[in-house]
């Protein structure tokens, strides 16, 4: 990682303030929740940035209601009541999250921080980053053709419905619960706001989706609400107009037919994809895509940045949960010796620490807010 | 570790028969009861050995009813709870456990397996062996006086009231629940079991007991049942007779006047101390007391002892639970390798693979009983 400047000011338009922290964890899974439960048992607060609009990462995106029984003390529970009680414990604590985007640039500066900058255009300052990014982002599954990106934001879009569709022929691409819940959204808004016609296109007939969301469906195609198309988008037809809007979609049927499908607007709901994105470009040291730390403080090739879960590597490493637990443990311990190398890093225990329990506000803090209470308690 | 042969067929008069296992942990803390899931979880069954009548070592022991705030997904959970959550998980993988048991000797066989001994006689030969022994062994605390072994198990006993005290002088030594709960015991026996005197001794004058057990206590005090004294016994005094059997106690009160107790049984209940015991014998690379270990399979020096939690060192190690959790699934998946060198050892999780889930008993087993499933699920 080269050294480089950071206009700490801010560049115009720039929506975030720069804020400035001890620490800053890249990713909100299980993992990163836990790197910012130990890192405030050890006094360091954190702010936490995620691709997705709430915490949970993998956990609740890919296995919310699935049971997971290898969590020690919990016999059994689903990815979102995982989630759920990470977050009630890691409460007290009060991380500050930046949900909905992701992590743009990292460079450290010459004053031993780093400066990362996500693609919502906020900057940080921070003394130490935590990179508990699990398989990477889950970002929206693109369009795999070339001229998509060019529509992106205009009439083709990642999300559930954007406003202003009204009149509009939409054709939303995709075939689960989040796709599902677009057209019913779309085809039952009261007249005035409602597209002319909504079109489902899934590249089979058969959906994945919850029951009650295919009851709803059944009913608004049984009223001409709503239609189905089974194809695959080959091609996307533009106009001569000026800015060369889309007006059509080149679509290949299971019986290998291509057919024209108009289009106003396009919504594309094809599901999540783990993406590592620039982290991989940040020069630490990786092997086979995972980044590589040293077991005893999960510390990457670049002192000060520290990463633990799914994306790293190191002798016997198992992609487990309560592994990553334990690796964000030990990660915030060496952080706490890089961030107050004059404080003893002594051992200290929930159970019995005034401290850590003042920490997680069990027992009244009685300690002046100015003064940092000595290590012993 | 010396290779050594032992008797195979067991020594007359030994209680247990000979056990062979692939996996044996010694230790029935957290750390070892996650140790058996994660074993099972692998497909090895194991057998336990701890040194208390029930699982669930200092967790259990020293902080049963004391919160604990650091169990990753549990934002608070008392010690008991934390080892019934942990037993519950761990009932499908349907452990053997043997209690009340210390471990007297390990020593490595020709054929590479391991034969263990108990205080009980139990012999077991194993392929496998993991120390989960935390401080140690929790063993009642001694009365530190050199005369004190020779009248062990006859008029000097470490555990709850022996039966046959009829008529006679008792001395409870202690001033914790089970102190209490001893001289409760005694003083309400019908007249002809019950003692002539029951007398308890602590070093001060405060207990520290319960309010319910208090106050029995206190209503047994003011009808004359038992009695009190303030002091610590500073000798033992043995009479003429044959087998010179104890007679009274020399103790000096907190005014430092040493007072004669005339005793026929004397019961110490100065609560459990650990002990790490034979482990320290084992010839196993140790440093300041810790089984050293590499953090990649926690073997330890010798080939197939593992050792995990409070017990081990290795570069950061600390004494944490949850860190235990991380270090017992890694030497699951080590001695998995070591016991079935030819299987793969593919990383399966618990909320997608079949195999697992027939393991932890929440789908049907289908597999024939004879046949070894494939990795693959």
């Amino acid at each position: 990682v080269a050294p480089a400047s950071l206009d700490v000011a801010g560049s115009p338009g720039s929506p975030g303030r720069l804020i400035e922290t001890d620490a800053l964890v890249i990713g909100a899974g299980p993992v990163g929740l836990w790197q910012v439960f130990q890192l405030g048992l050890q006094g360091i607060s954190a702010q936490v940035i995620d691709a997705l609009p709430v915490p949970g990462g993998q956990c609740a995106q890919l296995y919310a209601d699935k049971p997971i029984y290898d969590i020690p003390g919990l016999p059994v529970c689903s990815g979102r009541e995982l989630v759920d009680r990470l977050l009630q414990q890691t409460r007290p604590i009060a991380p500050v999250f930046h949900l909905g985007q992701t992590v743009a640039t990292l460079q450290a500066q010459d004053d031993g921080r780093f400066a990362v900058t996500t693609s919502t255009g906020q900057q940080w300052l921070a003394r130490c980053v935590f990179i508990a990014a699990g398989v990477g982002a889950f970002l929206p599954r693109p369009l795999n053709l070339p001229e998509a990106e060019r529509h992106q934001g205009r009439q083709l879009f990642y999300q559930a419905p954007p406003t202003g569709l009204a009149g509009q022929q939409v054709v939303v691409v995709g075939g689960d619960d989040a796709a599902l819940q677009a057209v019913i959204t779309l085809a039952t808004l009261a007249a005035p706001a409602r597209p002319a016609s909504v079109l489902l296109l899934h590249r089979r007939a058969a959906l994945d989706a919850e029951p009650a969301l295919l009851q709803q469906w059944q009913a608004l195609l049984s009223q001409g609400s709503a239609r189905f198309e089974v194809g695959q988008i080959v091609a996307l037809e533009s106009s001569a107009a000026p800015g060369a809007p889309l007006v059509a979609l080149q679509v290949v049927g299971a019986d290998g037919a291509q057919r024209r499908l108009p289009v106003d607007s396009l919504l594309v709901l094809l599901g999540l994809s783990p993406k590592l994105g620039p982290v991989a470009q940040w020069g630490l040291a990786l092997q086979r895509r995972q980044l590589l730390v040293d077991a005893a403080h999960f510390e990457t090739s670049t002192p000060g940045i520290y990463a633990v879960g799914d994306v790293v590597s190191y002798p016997g490493k198992k992609k487990l949960i309560l592994c990553g637990f334990h690796e964000a443990t030990m990660a915030a311990f060496a952080a706490l010796q890089r961030l107050r190398p004059d404080e003893p890093t002594l051992l200290q225990y929930t159970t019995t620490s005034t401290r850590l329990q003042q920490r997680l506000g069990v027992v009244a803090d009685t300690t002046p807010a100015t003064a940092e209470p000595g290590p012993g308690d």
